[in-house]
């Protein structure tokens, strides 16, 4: 049946706003990639141009008063996802609103400058250059915050949590991050104690950067990643844009030594990439039907791919023969025993983004208490490096040797991204939850990933998850897919089922 | 003197303008460099949005009223540079106001499809597939030139030709090139009559592309283009983006063989470049005064830069050793002498980007009437590959073989640009009245040139053109430069004195 106006005009005008959006992201993507030096300022002025322009259009009243129809007409709400759009287009519409124009101008403004700032900082270790910016970062957040307003019975913190993963709450993370604590420590202390030690020494043959990239190519493609619809870039910082329809664009970072680094890198935004490569945007760009449901359920897929396939010893049954030709004599050597171990240990670290899955998560809970308090007001800036480097020491048992290896590594709070490192832990869960079920429905599935043949796990991706856009809340989906609430066991389940082997224990 | 508000208020809402153009132009950059193939309709989307909100911006009749207050203030308009910005101001915002929304959203968006069609007709060689994106622009074009409406005494092009060559006409042009015509045949005639042959052998040496760029990158700094301000990227068709404050993107295009063309290509969008950098946009950004005067002016500048200074015998005295080392050991036994002759050997040729400076102002003729016919509608669009391959044949005296190296060879008619290509040859001779100045002024230039000393020649450039940003108009500044008006008779001076030696005419 066809649509009634009032709809075909709500679609209509939030497609206009998601291409207002796509061009934001057009330009993120490039300040990060090609961009000259000296350009800097001026991408500050068309971030801050094209920023209020997209809120302008996501907060068009237009947009309120059709929702308010759309949400009126029992027809389209018997169509149930139909029903979902329209609820998800409210969802956004009221989240916009909240926002005034100048706060969303500003952030976006100041992000990019303190972007550039936090670069040099990081580069130099010098937190005091860095602490100003970071400081006007938080001012701006904690008025976000305030402007989305604090849920019932929650915190500020939630309000910023919620953009990201919706209807999260910090007490509920807390809840699962508490007694997820002691059993991943219960696990890294099992083996630190084990005699069992693993060599990384097959990682550490020097391979050239042209090299790595034309294997990681190949990897993608083998996935199924469209490189005709995407790209694979450098950059300081890895990431995923899903730019536009069409338009996915990757990122990753190389080293002559290890390239398991980027190797792996590259696998994680695969996985972002082969969810916004899976989502309806052809036919629904604009809509919430065609856009992912968390960053929790985005960060599920990155992890599924970086490490419940990446480093399994079916992938490199599989890829071992296929980089021993591409990546030169360097692996001429190596084992896949050898390999799939030394992709797998397990040691305290100080950069998140290399850190491995048992310590991850350690992580994580480090910048989530550390955010929430700097939201609440309990931490002041200044003290941000002294708590990190005590925590950290705490948590991972290791000195911190500089703010570089420290609280200056992530670009995350440089342009107002608090309530996001949270999601990562969710991901790691979701992602062990869903591969159970998985692993249920795919007979062998280990068997086809060391001859190579992904296209199954990327059927069943597509269809179980990425088709479904919006539709369904992060939980819901856990719950229809799997049968159950998300929970920890399976991903501290499958954690062991892989350390405890390797050390021997 | 502090300026008045509605002086500082038209300035701040140019600059937004600017900004949002300055998006666009990244729009553009992106598709030809890195964008993927499926990304081509969410890019005209992108396209037709921003270039919306543009037009919008550039049509606020708030723009209007500002301008006519500036124009009834005496005091504004006492000082010179003042006045002239403000009348820049008023033209552009009265060719803007001539323009539908609706039209120049259309424009975008056929235009970036007919670009992509265009592509793959150029690969394929095939005329008809391109022909109704031909008719489709130029039907577009057309209603373009309606709306800027038909100068008195003059022709519907010359609507075209003003939006890049303010003020010229095609009478004027035809005026200029139908002497100019017959000394080229001459000296063309001389040339092929000549018993002297030049070998270009020395030019067909194996060179990989890397070495070809970090080359080109090493002349590019030496004649002092700011790389932490620009780029230098690979494209089919060449280009130079004045993208924004800062950031100014260069092009090229690689071939193993040959590399005198990616160099020239190099140095030539360079001129553009630096004309770009030369403007003073950190300050003024958004105001004419940090804007070029005109096509024929900007090409004046890459052709300095190609073709004066890089053809001479000087440049090769400097670059020879240079690019013995970093092109490998290609060059190794060739001479200076050898490759001045080769680098100006003067032949007609299929492709105007790499026809020689004798028969390129004949490859620019046979565009100047094909399009203006086809702007007064005496010429089909099915007609174009016929009338091209005849005329054609009857000015360079060989046959066009297919289309890729006819009609279909340039991307400008893909996305509208008409009355375009005759700048490139009022750029020829804009230079060559310059370049005679210039060494009147900078005494033993030429030996600048032969030790890589640049700065002299730049410096000029930044201050006698480029710092007027649109201050003169193109024959206002050859007069105030060089004492006369614009002639053909230092081009024919410069181009007899440099290949009649060469051919020992």
């Amino acid at each position: 049946m066809p649509f009634p106006e009032h709809y075909d005009q709500l679609i209509t005008l939030r497609r206009k706003a998601a291409t207002l959006s796509s061009v934001q992201r057009l330009l993120n993507w490039d300040q990060e990639t090609y961009m000259p030096k000296a350009a800097g300022p001026g991408r500050s002025d068309q971030q801050a141009a094209i920023a209020e322009l997209a809120h302008k259009a996501a907060t068009d009243p237009r947009l309120g008063d059709l929702i308010s129809q759309c949400e009126a007409d029992q027809g389209l709400l018997a169509d149930e996802r139909t029903a979902a759009n329209i609820r998800e287009m409210r969802r956004d519409y009221d989240m916009a609103t909240r926002l005034p124009g100048d706060l969303v101008a500003e952030l976006a403004k100041v992000g990019s400058q303190a972007q550039e700032v936090w670069k040099e900082a990081r580069a130099k270790s010098n937190f005091k250059m860095f602490a100003p910016w970071l400081d006007r970062m938080m001012s701006l957040t904690r008025r976000k915050a305030e402007c989305y307003g604090v849920p019932q019975g929650g915190e500020l913190y939630d309000a910023l949590l919620d953009e990201y993963e919706p209807k999260a709450r910090a007490a509920e993370i807390e809840a699962i991050f508490t007694p997820l604590r002691p059993r991943l420590s219960a696990l890294i202390g099992e083996i630190s104690a084990s005699k069992k030690k693993v060599s990384t020494k097959v990682l550490t043959s020097k391979i050239p950067a042209e090299r790595q990239h034309a294997f990681g190519q190949f990897v993608l493609e083998t996935m199924g990643f469209d490189l005709t619809a995407g790209r694979l870039d450098v950059t300081t910082h890895p990431f995923c844009e899903g730019l536009a329809p069409g338009d996915t664009r990757l990122t990753t970072r190389y080293r002559d030594e290890k390239f398991t680094d980027a190797l792996y890198g590259t696998m994680h935004e695969m996985g972002h990439g082969l969810y916004e490569q899976g989502l309806p945007k052809d036919k629904l760009y604009g809509q919430p039907l065609s856009e992912s449901i968390s960053l929790g359920i985005h960060e599920s897929q990155s992890r599924m791919w970086e490490n419940f396939v990446g480093r399994s010893r079916a992938f490199w049954v599989w890829a071992l023969p296929k980089a021993r030709k591409m990546l030169g004599g360097a692996l001429a050597k190596a084992t896949v025993d050898q390999l799939h171990a030394a992709v797998n240990t397990a040691a305290p670290s100080y950069i998140r983004v290399e850190a491995d899955e048992a310590t991850y998560n350690l992580h994580i809970m480090l910048r989530f208490e550390i955010e929430r308090a700097l939201i609440s007001g309990d931490l002041p800036i200044k003290d941000v490096p002294g708590v990190w480097n005590e925590n950290f020491q705490r948590l991972l048992g290791i000195k911190v040797p500089d703010d570089r290896h420290g609280c200056l590594q992530d670009v995350h709070w440089s342009f107002g991204l608090v309530g996001y490192f949270p999601t990562y832990t969710l991901g790691n869960l979701y992602a062990a939850q869903f591969w159970e079920k998985i692993n249920k429905d795919i007979k062998g599935l280990d068997g086809l990933i060391a001859k190579g043949e992904f296209s199954k796990l990327k059927t069943w991706l597509n269809r179980k998850i990425h088709a479904h856009g919006r539709q369904y809340r992060a939980g819901e989906l856990c719950q229809k897919i799997t049968g159950r609430p998300l929970s920890a066991d399976p991903f501290m389940r499958y954690l062991e089922g892989k350390l405890r082997p390797i050390y021997g224990i």
